[in-house]
């Protein structure tokens, strides 16, 4: 058994991480399935490929059970933060991100959130906060895009929301053409947001980083909090900063679970 | 990271396997838990603990995801055959089992299948084969004792019966001082059963090594079918053989899926 990996989470958003930057894996949908797979795999919600960047220090490609690339994962980013030395410059597909760390946390610098309809993408032209739209009773919505798509509600009581029945809706609607995740938030006290997140292709989980960037930004631009923003998901807290023009600041926990050794031809 | 563990599984029932026969491992009911928990933990069905023995080759535990002991599993058994040599003596807590291994497959001995009432055990007195007692239209089961309690019902058609909603009904049945093991089982063709189990404390499972073991037994005792018997669970097909007043023979799959670096001390 010759192939490497590293398994960490972020408030138990779990990831198989491969350090691909001098030994090139090739990475295949079926072959990040049958890894992802908790039962006769190695299991994790996200696989984490790391390989060479020719414009940034790496380059940070991330794969979902189902075995589809997404854009960005903020706690993903994280874990690969405290794997690399003081500060690095990560290329995604949902642009360039800025990370760095200290003995207890991790910091990311996820870029500047977009706000207009085809940024989101929208399937129309429309106003992206408070928009005229509505499902179920949950309405006036803001839409932010923060390296991957992000609707953001926010009602009185978080918890009250069936989001494991509604979730699953919204993220098909026709009007997100590249589908969107789901945030549910509720103003718990000063600066500090209470989060539920059904994900696009993963459903509900117990953090979503990008989610806490999406509603902290959104949160801050209705003036409901002022940044920095405590962000708590039922996995633990995310500390977000952001101010209008510039990158959103996310700063959490990032944990190294165990080291692994496995043969890649394994899984596919 | 200094502590080792092996992660495995057979037909898709997943194990981590710590080897302590040289350095002792202390597993507290917490500290299983937190390993078996699959977002932040390394993740399994059981963790299985090897120990020294005095009067076998070695001690095998079983602690369920929920941090508790068990006496058998059949799958777990396979997978620590395949780590040994060409054949082995196991203590456990539910008897003594022979187990070798070739290329393929894995071979154990369980034991001799139990049949008295105190046996498996019962609360009260009662006929083990056709058992007068039923839930929700399943009828007449036979109770049988492989190392842990099972109860099998054979049905007709073992997909058409919500596992899901009886099983965990009869799992806590007064009737069961120990509760119980529920399979489900239907003769597919000659010599085959199709089974589907809720294990006690894990729920629906993809196979369930002494549930297999169980049925085979109850239906060759049945006469409904013929030693070596075929069991085809939704994880994949073990086969069981066995004549009354000898050991039950299983021989199926096993496979390890990486080995793994860790301190335990990260687990409470």
């Amino acid at each position: 058994m010759a192939d490497r990996f590293i398994k960490m989470h972020g408030l138990g958003n779990d990831f198989v991480v491969i350090d691909a930057r001098d030994a090139p894996v090739e990475m295949t949908r079926a072959r990040a399935r049958a890894i992802a797979d908790r039962h006769t795999g190695i299991g994790c919600d996200q696989l984490v490929l790391l390989e060479p960047s020719s414009v940034a220090d790496l380059k940070m490609r991330i794969f979902n059970a189902d075995g589809g690339e997404v854009e960005a994962c903020g706690n993903a980013t994280r874990c690969v933060a405290t794997l690399l030395g003081a500060s690095a410059q990560i290329e995604t597909a949902g642009g360039m991100l800025s990370v760095s760390r200290d003995d207890k946390q991790a910091h990311v610098a996820m870029g500047e959130p977009r706000f207009a309809w085809e940024q989101i993408p929208l399937a129309m032209p429309m106003a992206t906060e408070r928009m005229p739209v509505g499902w179920s009773g949950l309405e006036a919505p803001d839409a932010v895009n923060v390296g991957n798509p992000h609707i953001v509600f926010f009602v009185d009581n978080a918890d009250a929301v069936d989001l494991g029945l509604i979730g699953p809706e919204i993220e098909v609607d026709p009007l997100f053409p590249q589908r969107v995740n789901v945030n549910i938030a509720s103003v718990d006290r000063d600066n500090r947001l209470k989060l539920r997140v059904w994900e696009r292709g993963a459903g509900l989980t117990q953090a979503c980083g990008t989610g806490a960037c999406a509603t902290a930004v959104a949160a801050i631009r209705r003036k409901l909090v002022q940044s920095p923003v405590t962000v708590a998901l039922p996995g633990g807290d995310l500390v977000i900063a952001w101010a209008p023009g510039e990158p959103i600041r996310m700063t959490g926990p990032a944990t190294r679970v165990f080291d692994g050794e496995t043969d890649w031809s394994r899984f596919g």
